[in-house]
């Protein structure tokens, strides 16, 4: 049925991106203006030119940025002919979403005098934004085209937003590092996209989707990039000073405590002891999705280490018996084993969370109680700091109450996530989208002018001159 | 007749570069010695560490070393047999340049009491102008020897520097991303040396030129790394405060414009709407070469995505009509490029900024007029701040005579660097210079002892086994 | 022999890694806590947050991390069947040698009030310590197991802190940037582990060492990251101010002068003055090995020049004579060359600061002496400036006395990593390690569920095809 449809992306893929920038530059003339951070004419002449926002997060910007476009755009290129498309559809999709959020948030939360104001800051929590969309198309990699993946970005933005501000506005649930509405949200909704993107035909997998040794290592590289930089990315959106500081320091054990979990747990898992490569590339990282949640918590080195051996086990065991399980029993197809990777390690973190709550007696926080628990913290009587008081104090929650409502957040979620993912799949289905047929999936030759990745072409060759047939059609 | 030389490197290049290496250890010797922020006799005892110059720039710094040396390396190793040479020539050259623009900078600019005064900010005015070699370098890339390439840095780097000191010092046009100086200079250089060392025998296309499905994938990832520091170029010379903070926001919009508008483009350009690489992995940086005029004025968000737009744009026609075009009629060989990525939106940008200032009235700059326009801006009658007075301010132009000054400075630049780099490639035609044989272009292995790529190797191995005849020397 | 034991990591490595990771939990449950800057409860209601001590490092660190884990790992994966192995075991021992420092380090210098106090700090520190072991494991790369490197960390990293204890806080050596203490040290505690392990079946070297076409650009490419960086790892431990300034300003410049050296030399001694690979994958950072010893001193920007240039020179000729002489002579197998990289610049640097301590007077440092030579300068009178007081400063050194304390810290350095490493390769002969039997030397596949490379492969198929017999086990 999928090969009546033709995958030309003439005129469509054109008319989509250009409908979409020439929109978003409307709406950029008709409302969006400087910031005060930004904007030349609001500056009092005696303001310090390094007190200004930028240098409190450029250059964790940059790092979150490497890690997006190269660090993720490497990891997602593992299979031996898809990397070119794994690179590019994930620049791709970074661009649209992250433009896609800077007018969605904008208008959402900094839209005022009919104006939507604009900084680098922005950009960083669109950024955050996009990432959901990055992390979703992993669930659908090589099954979807580049204009399925780009209308998931234009559906999955606005939920994000609303599930964010659910979650974090409405909750007041804490999740400084986006354990809960980044990681959970986009690894079940890239489940429900999936789900209702389901191909028979690929049950039983597909030649091409296999590595070949160079995207392999290219693909660990870029496991390497992201493990790196992971520690700039939960730290961005904490509070600077020790806050900050706790986060990086957490980040980086937990990590490190993810990567000897994943060499041991591989290498028990595997015949011979043998490491498997898309455990080290994958669980590695585990920790990195937990400790969101948790990051600038009083948790204790020890804490996050725990936190970064769990995850990354529940990563590999996700890998080696529930993709299979669940690819079985409830056609779920997950490429990339989002789900171990963002799923299941993003629930920990989130219960981890919980537990940390009921645990970490309020005195561990001293002062600070008020920056890292807003709702929780009782109401400040007097504080000299400006920046200490901020939405939410005033509930004065019981570490109990603020735990349910964590709960409440993972649980919103999770669901909206999910009926959100499997819906905008449903929509995917529309036969104009380009959508591969089965035999040219994971194939960057369909939808780019490209010479055949050498390993195919050797395959190829050698079958040839041996006079073999070939068959998967390699 | 190309054939009758010997391309042997020994003894040339290790002459050159002994010879350079040592007079300009010489010149070190005699002239160079440290700056006030890194001398350490001259630090006053209660001065504050943190506020060293070095702060202010370094990580920049750091960001653009990576974007030249890594990202433009892979960049520019996109042809399948060749990727050694780039990588390794574009970090020859980066050295080469920087060293010799330190020297002549140094001269010129930062000698007194008898001495060249120098801390990490020479290097980084160094490296601006090394950038130029390394952008020139890609029009005759493939076709030249290293002995060529050092000695069009050892005629480009002083011509480059009086380029910029009568745009910028003389004319005091405003280009504070290098649009004009840099890119628009280094483009026309570039293609004047490529126009003296035309060769008919190449004329024709060369089976080597092409690229693997690797090497796409290399470049691709060299383009993801100049995207994402390209904001760190743009603003490490911008005035600290809201204008890097805007030159910030005004070039990750409009790189974000132009890889929406490349994806775009390309797919409308292409049969059956495939994604071209060669767009794709320069496209979508045209954007940056163009905002480097614009990009501390308040062109305002939505200005910097139509510049975005309009660059991309120009670069993917240059590369579908303009460079067929040109090396038809004019026999201009531009191996990467250059014009399409620097040349058009280099004038792009130049003239957008024409536009700018005769558009944006001066009250959108407020009392930061003087900073971004020190020429155009009334002489200050009272200033509190010791920075914001700078060279140019007493001039007190008219907003038309400013733009005039900047069509001028644009000029110049165009004559400047076309002459001089016709000139430069007629020295690179002495025989000499181990320039190679046609057939000989576009190999690693000329000049590096090195493994044949595998790509080749399997093709002749194919070749072989099937007793066909090998054609274009493959 | 070495095939009749087991070579399957079953078991073994998941027992070593789970008791390690677990050994090192209880450690962090029972011992480690928060330091000043990270705990939340010990910070002043009035304490300035962008005052933490995060903020002046933390983009340093970032950038080590990101050299150690891909620009090392790449440039270790120059074998063409050994780069995943390179990149992992990389990582992996980066990983639990820095944890194991953390804690060595941690019960050593900040154990206080019964508990090791943790910030990122002493992160970087026991980085530094873990870049000894991934030094070292370059002389042994491809003829180990897993399990050996591992317990080489293991024995290593005490080895080096007391080492370090011996040079710095003893001797009160001056090494700012770790040539003395960590890169002479590396190199020959390497060194001696090779002895020990020394394998007569691959005295005449082996089919799987060599490089392909793409490891040997991937190789360049980290060599790239390396270069890029090292001023962020020199300058990380420096004082702030002018000293770090300095120590940035000098790397570049010796970094530079080893990269133009690196193309003459290699050029100069190959045959038609081809460029090798290998030279300019290493010779290129000779100077950075060098530098670290007097970075922060007055060497002026011409005696960073000159460290540099004869540091790649040496180290190039180490590779053409030196390392094929200790092969044959002393069976001293050097896998990655790190003697040529590590151990003669190192040394080179470690004199040059002699010379430097000699040479320059104290008048070139001002009232900076006391930061500089802790030891050497005479005690302060009055100092305004808490932090320019130090451990040494009242030992008051001339600089013949000073000078000698150098040697004999390098002199301490070179023995106690020789005999240290000598001994610790015996204990890795052990017969359960998990040793690769010579024929399944530097092959991923023995330790990875991979794929082969295309490389291999190809030539497999080739050879197939042709009828040939296959020899070397290719």
């Amino acid at each position: 049925m999928s090969k009546v449809f033709s995958t030309s992306l003439r005129c469509r893929l054109p008319c989509l991106l250009f409908f979409f920038q020439g929109a978003l530059l409307l709406l950029f003339i008709l409302f969006v203006t400087y910031d005060e951070h930004t904007d030349a004419a609001s500056q009092s002449p005696d303001a310090d030119p390094s007190a200004n926002q930028l240098y409190a997060f450029f250059s964790l910007f940059q790092d979150i940025q490497l890690m997006l476009l190269v660090g993720l755009g490497l990891l997602l290129a593992f299979m031996k002919g898809y990397g070119i498309s794994a690179v590019a559809y994930n620049f791709l999709m970074a661009n649209f979403a992250t433009q896609w959020a800077l007018i969605v948030q904008g208008f959402m939360h900094h839209y005022h005098q009919g104006k939507v104001h604009l900084g680098l800051y922005n950009i960083l929590t669109a950024e955050f934004a996009a990432v959901t969309v990055l992390i979703s198309a992993g669930a659908v990699l090589g099954r979807t085209s580049p204009l399925q993946l780009l209308l998931m970005a234009l559906c999955e933005i606005p939920l994000y937003v609303v599930g964010e501000w659910l979650t974090v506005t409405r909750l007041q649930a804490v999740d400084v590092g986006g354990t809960i509405t980044l990681h959970v949200f986009a690894c079940y909704f890239g489940l429900g996209v999936s789900i209702a993107l389901y191909r028979p035909g690929l049950q039983r997998g597909h030649p091409k989707e296999n590595p070949s040794y160079l995207s392999d290592l290219l693909s660990l590289v870029g496991t390497m990039i992201l493990w790196v930089f992971w520690p700039s990315f939960i730290a961005s959106l904490a509070r600077q000073g020790d806050a900050q500081h706790r986060a990086v320091l957490h980040t980086w054990v937990t990590l490190s405590s993810s990567a000897l979990t994943s060499f041991a747990t591989s290498s028990l898992l595997e015949k011979k002891g043998k490491l498997n490569m898309s455990h080290l590339q994958n669980a590695t990282l585990a920790g990195g999705v937990a400790i969101g949640a948790v990051a600038d918590m009083a948790i204790t080195p020890a804490g996050a280490s725990v936190l970064g051996i769990v995850s990354s086990l529940a990563c590999i065991l996700g890998f080696k018996y529930m993709t299979p399980f669940l690819a079985t029993k409830i056609h779920l197809q997950d490429q990339c084993g989002i789900h171990n990777l963002h799923g299941l390690p993003g629930i920990i973190g989130a219960v981890g969370g919980i537990v940390a709550i009921l645990w970490i007696p309020d005195e561990a926080y001293g002062l600070r109680l008020h920056q890292v628990f807003p709702p929780h913290a009782p109401p400040l009587g007097n504080i000299s700091m400006a920046e200490t008081t901020s939405e939410g104090q005033e509930l004065g929650r019981t570490a109990s109450q603020q735990a349910l409502y964590q709960a409440a957040g993972l649980g919103v979620s999770f669901v909206v996530s999910l009926v959100g993912g499997y819906l905008t799949g449903l929509v995917l289905k529309l036969p104009f989208l380009a959508q591969p047929p089965d035999d040219l999936c994971f194939d960057d030759a369909l939808y780019f002018k490209i010479q055949e990745p050498v390993e195919t072409w050797c395959v190829v060759q050698a079958h040839e001159d041996l006079h073999l047939p070939l068959k998967d059609n390699v």
